[in-house]
């Protein structure tokens, strides 16, 4: 299969649809892989290690769309580049189509086949796709969360994990999913004092088994929310944010 | 050395001056040792097993403060037992005098030469046979106080370390020296929420360092021990009881 | 749905069917709940809370009973209360039945519909309303029992978890399940030595990697019982009581 | 002794000589403590905490200087308040004398006697007025390390801890004094790969009794210290800046 | 049924089909089981133990193949023993057959049930009795290769778990299953750098989980392997050797 | 100084005076080193590395004798070495003379100035020079003893650690300092059922408190060491053998 992956457009995004080592392992599969000039550079991968890795580059993202039978990219396809499908190509990214009719009116005009990553299931009903999303976002969240705790970051000068003889802070975190058990993790390791509120039992066995002393894991009530929240320095909450 | 070991007489005092393996080891060393009847049979330890470590066995109490030229005791000497001691007969005990106007008195009347296990310290200062009792008395304490939260031991009904979805108890330990610090591990072990106050830099310093994110360690003020006794579930401070 | 919560009236059980926070939620949801006057007590919950969450309290259990087409409990009906139940009256609790021939009967002859708490199964075969229960019972049963060790608690004076220097106690589990598991956890987390017997191999292998240098798995066989029996100071085995 | 607390001057400075909970202790011991208006707003304590703590407020900083016999501060003494201190005043507060001439001329020349935090030792030869300011330094600079490795903060979009199947980011520590054991437990609490290097055996015995198998521990030597600094994403070293 | 349990007469073989624990349950259950003498040797369990748990002693293998109704061995049959085999008769032992062609003719020939230990799967496709083996073979591999680090060993001189100030051996475990995790969990308990390779998504956030800052866990591609090979002091890999 | 250091000649020890890396520091200080051709082949320094560290190479011992103000070497000068020593030259090494009548009557002959490694002191007393040789001890012990416990290493087979199911060895450690605590470290990582012996609180306490529930910490007495001894599968004991 001929797999084409374009430069992302989208503002702020640095990632690429694949790096040298996927493309490396698709050509020895026997694929044909075409990579947009200057598509990796936001993650150090230069042209030179795409080549070396067996890929062909474009000049432009034009050549992509036209010469691909799959596209493979990070963010939903921008206006521009939904012009550019073409019908019975694959286009396998994130979409998060819901909030976004635009977008889905333009991807079932352009009869490609739109596969989102974050609707492919595994054997167990999980989301494999999504999961290291959900994983970098927890971990993220708390070292973005401490950083907003500081002075210069706008917030009241509380240091995340304390200092011995000084309270750490009160880190709220709503839901032990991926995401959460994630930011659980990281909070945790910075010594903060943490709280994790759920109301599956699976899912608060399975945090207390793995915190113990270090976390409360409670049971989610309205009442209990509202008590939280007033002693909360830092609250992470998990939501699908397209 | 003649050593004379009597049975416990005050209340509810299940231990002895000696064990039998203690007195292994002062026979070997050429001391004699007398101990009387029965005295080790709160721990378990019958005459038989003291005269098989080279002990004689004295039918009462007066045998033994008669014969031995130093008596080994736990508590400090009751009124019948001062009335035994002897000029230079020493007494190595627990005496914990402060309060207790009447045993020095009787004490210094005796002319015995009396050690209270209590004051003897090591070359840092410590308190070596102090120590043992501190981390007795540090671990008992949160069993007890666990004991003390169950409705059945007149609490409200909650369980120290709460379970997954519950909430476990504040558990509150004034000072962290040895008392501390062992109450400490324990309710940390039972998975409480634990808060440990001190004003030492170097003893905060080291509980952070060995509790990390299990424990909270603050400096105590009059403000923080306030605040913190508003939500506590139970409360841990070692005071020295004669 | 009309939901009525009695007082629990079985000797010594001080918990409720449904807290105010759960009443609050089942208001929410568009139900009724009726509450008998000082149904909460035992967990610190009064009438006003119940009545700030939308019940209505009832002066009595022959009211509950009268008014609610679902009854809901903490402990199996006793002989009074079998007698309010009515035809098609929903009675949902702990039930334990086998060993209750009597409550069996009336139950039938009540024609009410009752489902057993312990009854109730989800997706992957677990018993969800059991799970709890087995958690307070197992972390319950290691206080319990390092009170019962204790000299003033009938026990030959063994500190649960020793102290430097002085060996601890020796903690048999029989059965690594929800109620091994947890007690394990305490008697660990006491610094106790801990061996948990179990026959499963996906259960060893858990508790094992869970555990790790803390407890010792051992396949559950005769010879195995009879021999750590010997030398075992404390022993948890769970067992259904009804 | 009439102590006083001028507001801090210095840029971004938001600390406060003394809290309120310190002015009260002061009081209740018989002092008598001046607090510059809003000198506490930085950190949330607000004239009415102060007054309510004991303390009388100045209307500003040259009131401070005139009435006080004692001036606690935070930072070294600008030009400004240099002017206001009178001979035999005392002044205690961090110096860093020594790359600032003209600071030390102008407090010769004043008179006063300056006492310098980052001076007083302990019975131990330790510097118990620095070591809370070293703690705060080496977990703040994690913090901060993670943030400047984050595309946003102009780093190379690695994560500290990476996630499960990526590697987390290399954190070279040099120096494991109190800052660099602080920096080290925040690191490996985000799973970083941690390296820590010092040249102190002590140290070092101790360093890995603490970090066991989550951070290397190694000898400085310009070898290793060159080779560590090629794989290391990022790199930290305590230095005292005044 | 009648068991038979021959000696094994592999090379190096020292295990035993059968325990004398296992044999008492067996008979227990009304089973008849028959043990070739000195079949027990390797692992100390003499003829008076079989006999005690209530089996017959045969004299020589060729008793136990001709009276029992099912072989219980441990390796695969050796030419001798396939002679023996009897239509009919079941054989439960590892047989690894897949290279082994000769044995493969030979039992089919035989007539005999012949059921693979390795081949027994559970109810989630699990190997329930291949997983023993592998926890065995992790275990085992750290331990075999840390002496093969040793200069007397004929390696480098490098210690597994390094001293402080020394680093540790880099060990790169290629696979985290069942042999991986166990390989990881003692390479780790020596303090040693571990990498683990994987490619499954589960499989790398459950060891991240469990050895979170102890251990790297990296997605596996050509590429990585390549560079973590070049810096492996100790490198384990899982692989099925008949 | 002009330093040399001969080839170690002593059978089976691999080790040399001065790595390349210390070479360097010693020439950047001013000090002239000697290098006996081959001398680092044991632990993989070449004279290439000597050389470009500043050092130069001789081509036998007696030319470093010969020209070094002071020798620097790992093991006691074998006789032949101690002919070529010189009055006044400084020897360095570890000499362990108590068992070695010989050795220290050349060496007084030789009116070298001898000073062994394993009597330098530091400022708290402790022997800074011998505590590596301590650690490298403890830690290889557990290795060889887990080696020393398979069937192929003369053993009853028993696995270190155990498996899930399978009960671990035994280790007993008498002594809990250096060497004592570096092979617990091992042996609890392993999973090994751990005991220490010692005699000294203060040593007991910080035993207790480093390794908890994962290992036993017992006073050492004859009684507790028999009884311990009979069901230990290792023992662990620091003697210095010269």
């Amino acid at each position: 299969m001929i797999i084409g992956v374009p430069k992302e457009i989208k503002n702020h995004e640095y990632r690429v649809g694949l790096t040298p080592e996927s493309v490396e392992e698709l050509v020895k599969d026997g694929h044909k892989v075409i990579i947009e000039t200057s598509a990796g550079i936001g993650i150090g991968a230069y042209d030179t290690s795409y080549k070396k890795a067996g890929a062909s580059i474009a000049k432009n993202a034009s050549e992509v769309f036209r010469d691909a039978e799959m596209i493979v990219k990070v963010k939903e396809p921008q206006a521009l580049e939904r012009k550019m499908l073409k019908q019975g190509q694959v286009l396998f990214t994130y979409l998060h189509l819901a909030p976004d009719r635009q977008q889905t009116i333009d991807l079932i005009n352009s009869k490609a086949i739109c596969i989102a990553y974050e609707t492919v299931t595994d054997k167990l009903g999980g989301l494999p796709l999504l999961r290291p999303m959900s994983q970098v976002a927890g971990r993220l969240a708390i070292q973005v969360g401490a950083a907003a705790l500081q002075k210069n970051g706008g917030g009241r000068g509380v240091l995340l994990g304390g200092v011995p003889g000084v309270e750490p802070a009160n880190v709220l975190i709503i839901g032990g999913g991926d995401v959460g058990f994630n930011a659980a993790q990281m909070a945790v390791g910075a010594q903060a004092n943490v709280t994790i509120l759920d109301r599956c039992n699976d899912v608060m066995k399975g945090l207390n088994k793995h915190f113990g002393a270090t976390a409360n894991v409670i049971r989610s009530t309205p009442a209990v929310l509202e008590e939280k929240l007033k002693t909360a320095d830092l609250v992470m909450r998990a939501v699908l944010i397209p």
